[in-house]
């Protein structure tokens, strides 16, 4: 609950347009991405600048009010979802970008700038900024840095962490730090850097991040394979890193995905065969070519019917066949339950089999697809909040599904984020030792709990949240 | 102090062989390969496994005796001097390569395992481990690990961080964690593989680790760009990536050092040039020629004199040059002293020149030399401890030039770490609130403070510790 005193200091420093306490103004951000969660928060605010974040963070942490931060709300794991009510903080005024270092190749941004606007404008200055999440055309820097986003470009390139050279935040007691700087070493201290990336909003605010890039590859090559047997294609993914090629793109598509998307997006792909892979390889021509080679060599062996993308157009249509595996998916129930269990990759043939089978035993439709190379899988169940009984099964299948990620050495989540949607399950992957000590570093942080609080450490064994509208 | 039943129990679980309170074997632990440093220890322990670790933690943290992990003892910020006395923790018995992974590219080794044991090993099935530092003939994987050290390979490739993906880790508090896995990607919790990396043993004791792998370039090349005019080379440098290229290496050595260097190993190298770049490509053979050929082009529109190896001795001669010049810079007075001043790479011409002013005003010897690419220098002084009049000079200089790289946007310590030498300089780096929220996230996972204790954070204005024999 805001009181009027503290709604009164709040309208002082960011203005009456950038506070809002309607009921419509609440509602709108009362949800994010995430299925199944929803809770009002009592304020929404926008604050201008750095300056006028701190004033407010020091606010809140005298009266014990949570700060979330949002950027788009396209995050999976409910991780802007305001559980504990509180301040939505929104950062539609901080999204300029400040720099291009074209010296350094740094970028320096606020958190609101939305992922495709950098990615374009570093673009255009012939640099690279590699990590491309799906929701990229919406889904801000800020989001992205806290939810240390991967995308499919994440097996060559890396994640949103590999690229955070440096940030301002504003911690829970609303003084301002800085991580890092634009330099490629610097052992200074811990590294708080990559302890913000992916703290979900939980230790601080993040209002300014200096970005790494790279030169923009030269060249670029699309291809899809098509299988007839699933663990032929998870095979092929193995076999072209043990050939020693590390592709830019190397991405998995089930049978029931591959269906559905086709029927959303029509680009003309087979949908009777039963997987698929799209990869793709950038670099210098020479190198392009030897290695896409190889791997339509390799597939090939693994009886797969292969591809080539003749255009950038077409390559662009099977991209986006993959890109669009979400959106496509969410058309056909009311609700779609996507999730992020991530295996070794020697492992993803044993992964892919348990999810089929799994499904099965619950008799619930589960769509596969993801980024191979990182053996990060998307499993993803349409169906209806509304049938409990399904539901409950849905759980279940999902429970047993983490269960077997962990089993075969893997985690609950790739890149999407613990949240608050996969809060209970966090001790499977870290064991009681592993969470105690991360809250204690996050009670060292953020002593009164007001950033972000309900996330990432569950206060007991409740699973999927009712929605409470 | 060590009391006797203490001593009692530290035998019972490592056994007589393995507990070491002599004068001499605490003589010889005393310090590392910072100069001025020296701090007796109250006993050298070699436990044999990590629930042997597990168990001295949790005597010393139920006796509030101090832990100090040491690998080699290469490090250069007296990180490993027992400076608060305590227990000496050798991992001479825990020196394993457990697995190289092929498929998953990942090599799990215990901390005491050589570097350059662990490279070779790995390059003998074509996978490539690219952290180098300059010590790796002598460092360990631990000590690489706790001070996230660098090399001469980190411009292209990066430091230990970005090759850590898993981590066992004793806590404080005895209990033993996991963090990461062979994952390419993994966002359960906070990063905790990233803040133990560079951490200086100062949150826990490192008792495993999985490192990722990636193929082995197929070729290389080698070559030595020769400056009449310092700022020349540094300018090459900027130009060199300004036209895309990333070198896998990108050295600079000055006059003073180059003299020095050609006097202890006798190569052949030109003395009478006042800058030398060494640079090296490596890749597949068209890009390593390409972008050779620009480098070269680069160098001589910045009239420079350019010597490409011819083969593969030749190169490792030059590389020579460079790993040596601490050895051979050693040679030349009693007391070497090596810093680590790191800016944005744009700002190397300058630094470079502000280090000589430095040099002349304070009248003291400084030779530079360091990783041109990363912005990373390592000006060096020959001096003499006895000389209490000259070392006031030296501390004199050196505290300009943290103070010149932080005002340049850089930091007091790209690869070294911090240790007990640049602990009274931090805060430069991070300001109070960034010094106190560290101490915080310390004290959270190390509440009794057994942890490597006077490291990184500094307890008084104190510089550089006279030596206590």
């Amino acid at each position: 609950m805001v009181s009027d005193s503290v709604k009164q200091q709040l309208i002082a420093i960011v203005g009456h347009d950038n506070y809002d306490d309607s009921k419509a103004g609440r509602l709108v951000y009362s949800y994010d991405a995430t299925p199944q969660f929803q809770s009002l928060p009592d304020a929404v605010i926008a604050p201008r600048n750095t300056r006028e974040v701190a004033e407010i963070v020091r606010i809140c942490n005298e009266h014990r009010l949570p700060i979330v931060p949002r950027g788009s709300g396209t995050n999976l794991c409910a991780g802007t979802c305001p559980v504990k009510g509180g301040i939505v903080l929104l950062f539609k005024h901080m999204n300029n970008i400040l720099e291009i270092d074209e010296e350094n190749l740094t970028v320096t941004v606020q958190p609101g700038v939305i992922t495709l606007d950098l990615i374009k404008a570093v673009e255009a200055k012939g640099l690279f900024y590699p990590p491309d999440p799906s929701s990229m055309k919406i889904s801000t820097i800020g989001g992205n840095i806290n939810e240390n986003s991967g995308g499919l470009r994440g097996l060559k390139y890396g994640v949103t962490r590999d690229y955070v050279l440096a940030l301002e935040v504003v911690l829970a007691n609303g003084e301002i730090i800085r991580t890092g700087g634009k330099l490629a070493k610097d052992v200074a201290g811990y590294d708080f850097t990559r302890l913000f990336v992916g703290s979900e909003g939980t230790l601080g605010v993040i209002t300014e991040a200096t970005l790494k890039l790279i030169p923009m590859p030269e060249t670029k090559k699309t291809a899809l394979a098509l299988y007839e047997d699933l663990e032929a294609a998870a095979r092929s993914v193995s076999k072209i890193i043990a050939n020693k090629i590390i592709p830019a793109t190397l991405e998995f598509l089930d049978k029931p995905t591959l269906e559905v998307v086709e029927d959303y997006a029509r680009i003309g792909l087979p949908t009777d065969v039963n997987a698929v892979l799209l990869m793709e390889q950038d670099g210098p021509p020479e190198v392009v070519e030897r290695d896409m080679k190889r791997m339509v060599e390799i597939c090939e062996e693994e009886k797969a019917i292969v591809q080539i993308a003749r255009s950038e157009a077409e390559a662009d249509a099977l991209r986006t066949a993959r890109r669009s595996a979400l959106s496509a998916l969410a058309r056909l129930k009311p609700t779609t339950i996507l999730e992020d269990a991530t295996v070794p990759r020697s492992e993803l043939a044993k992964m892919v089999k348990a999810i089929n089978e799994i499904a099965q035993k619950y008799d619930v439709k589960i769509c596969t697809f993801g980024h191979a190379g990182d053996g990060n899988l998307h499993p993803t169940c349409p169906t209806d909040a509304r049938d409990r009984e399904e539901m409950e099964r849905v759980e279940k299948a999902f429970e047993e599904i983490f269960a077997k990620a962990i089993e075969l050495g893997g985690t609950i989540t790739g890149e999407h984020g613990v949240g608050a949607m996969k809060a209970p399950y966090l001790e499977w992957k870290l064991g009681k030792a592993g969470i105690e000590a991360m809250k204690a570093v996050k009670q060292a942080l953020d002593p009164n709990g007001i950033m972000n609080p309900g996330k990432i450490f569950a206060k007991n064994e409740r699973k999927r949240v009712v929605v409470t509208r």
